[in-house]
């Protein structure tokens, strides 16, 4: 435990939280900030103004304003100079994007890939190539401030090695080093998982804003997890927490799982599971297959009903799970997991009724991402975010502004 | 998101810290202080003159010291003069103790009662009474400074109403609220749930000192739950969150629950379970009925050993997802679970080997509790003396000093 903080440091814990008022809430006038950070009109102004000298935001007419008389002033972040870079390594595609402060998407690239294994230094390479052709075309006197990529295995904490991201092929690799070294920024690439990176772009900007406490599933090939806890993410002891999708919740006659278990929950209610279960081919996973099932469905296609419903009550039984032991306000559903939820709904809250306990669930939500497949990148420019949020003028003088 | 403390806040702040300091770490030097708080010496000086001038703290020499020459004074808790009150409602015996600033068990009353439904204004009228006694051989000049109770139910937040203790029959009991009229003191009572408070005493007393990640469960009628995760205790959206006995671990063939569910953990690895799978009586539970179990089977006893295997292995299974959803450090086995865990250890781990990934469980401890049947006491006196932790001088001016 330590002591509290120094004046300067004060200063720049709230130049940090103002900035972030505006990153996260849009732009707001400075009798806005005034009241949401407690402080007085004066002391928002010396922030405002430093952060302005800076470049990291602007004061401006507000673009419309529903009253009339003279509207006043708003503060709002500088997204077109000062922006990061997010990178999502997906199961059939390598995604990019350049994104400012703010949130807004400035530019992206997308690489198609056929689902396998693929060497480590291959995908960091594709990356930084299309990153780096976004850096040149962003204009001169932009800053980029952060880089983080969202893969879909363990990262351990702090260091980020990539412990193991089963469906590439990947054991204890230095990704984030490495795509360090091949943008040549001189900023170090932070790695997440890719649940972990969606809840926390849920959590502000999503299904989950001003929820404290939820659990985001994210289904693609696995069933990916995070959870937020108290406003933060549960990282663990090492960084591997959230790995909902190996609970067993069928040990007797459990399907085998990929992790080399048996009745994990991504085995049990998993893209396959679901396919097998509804005839048809297992192999051929993503967004389209998992439609197809829940389109026939709707159309009264009788096994693919079967399908949606033993699935739903193996996703019901882990979400009761996760209820009870951790308490969510909100429950997210992302990825593929938003369609088999349009599916399965009455199900999983069938199961959820009858497993969780009264009080922990009688405030619940059940929610789809609101995010869709980009919950994944906004997350990782969070990560990326977040050290020029904690220091900002410090940051921004690394990045050589 | 607020802005950074004002100076008086500061104050406040590391007055707090350095009560916090001496309170779970014992008599440290100002030399140790200023190192762990990170102050100069004279701030350090000067807090605990403030410290001491209130009578929290006192100066003294070191009771014993390994070195030789003239050893440097010790700042310790003043645990004679401020103290609190915790109280455990137990299955089979209500537990009230007087407990000084540092830990110390200064007093402590204890009353049997036959297990079973009990009214909850009989169970107050009880505590206060023993309260009370204690209070009055309190020496004058003396202060109590919280007051806190555990009982073995969902408690929410903030509010402290007691939703559900099932074995006593309780549903929406405002338990605390009749505790703090009884007790007539001007402090409010505090209550929560027994195995998070169990949770919070191992960590900050026992077997998880040091672990900012950890999960313990308590093992009596039922099976609670208590999980700390970066440190702090996990709440969840309103207070239930660690209801780990009620998660599902054989939802296909699985035993009912007292819960109104079936196959929940406490279902399958309570003590009504092992006594009937090792053919005993399973209405008398208890901490005596389990170990007979265990050494039973330690004799060699067929039956005694296929239930503590059968046991353990449901106890792995739940373990086992708590490791893969929580990644904790410290896995704590608590109440009669210690016993448990003496019987099945190598049954708990076969199973965690195969369902935790390797990430997560390559640093995993697992321990029993270290505090035995106190660590509820303890964790109930500690929720008690937060609020003294958080600002001590406007605390003790509260008690009336």
């Amino acid at each position: 435990m330590r002591a509290g903080p120094s004046l300067e440091e004060i200063r720049r814990h709230n130049l940090g939280t103002l900035l972030r008022h505006v990153h996260i809430g849009g732009s707001m006038s400075r009798a806005v900030l005034a009241e949401r950070m407690g402080l007085n009109r004066s002391t928002i102004l010396g922030l405002v103004s430093e952060l302005g000298s800076a470049g990291l935001v602007r004061e401006e007419l507000p673009r419309e304003t529903g009253r009339a008389g003279r509207p006043s002033l708003v503060v709002r972040p500088e997204s077109d100079r000062v922006y990061v870079l997010a990178f999502d390594v997906g199961v059939d595609r390598l995604a990019a994007a350049r994104i400012g402060l703010g949130g807004i998407f400035l530019d992206r690239r997308e690489i198609s890939m056929p689902p396998g294994p693929r060497n480590a230094d291959k995908v960091a390479e594709a990356l930084a190539g299309s990153a780096l052709d976004m850096l040149s075309t962003a204009q001169h006197g932009t800053h980029c401030v952060g880089v983080a990529a969202a893969v879909r295995g363990m990262v351990r904490r702090p260091d980020g090695l990539v412990r193991a991201v089963p469906y590439l092929g990947w054991k204890d690799e230095e990704f984030g080093k490495d795509l360090t070294r091949r943008m040549g920024l001189g900023l170090p690439v932070s790695v997440g998982n890719e649940a972990s990176l969606g809840a926390l772009a849920e959590h502000l900007r999503g299904a989950g804003t001003g929820c404290q406490d939820l659990v985001y599933l994210h289904g693609d090939i696995g069933i990916g997890g995070g959870v937020i806890t108290g406003g933060q993410l549960l990282h663990g002891d090492a960084g591997y927490g959230g790995e909902i999708g190996h609970m067993v919740v069928n040990p007797r006659s459990g399907r085998p799982c990929g992790c080399g278990g048996r009745g994990c929950l991504e085995a049990e209610a998993g893209e396959r599971a679901l396919l097998e279960a509804a005839q048809r081919d297992p192999s051929a996973t993503g967004r389209e297959a998992v439609r197809a099932v829940v389109e026939a469905a709707d159309r009264g296609d009788i096994t693919a009903r079967a399908a949606l419903h033993d699935v739903g009550d193996w996703l019901g039984i882990g979400v009761a799970n996760l209820i009870n032991v951790l308490n969510p306000r909100t429950v997210i559903f992302g990825g593929t997991l938003r369609e088999v939820f349009l599916g399965s709904a009455a199900q999983i809250r069938s199961r959820i009724n009858r497993i969780a306990l009264t009080p922990s669930r009688e405030n619940l939500r059940l929610r789809m991402g609101e995010l869709g497949d980009d919950a994944v990148l906004v997350g990782a420019a969070e990560l990326a975010f977040s050290e020029i949020l904690v220091g900002p003028l410090e940051t921004l003088a690394r990045a050589g502004a």
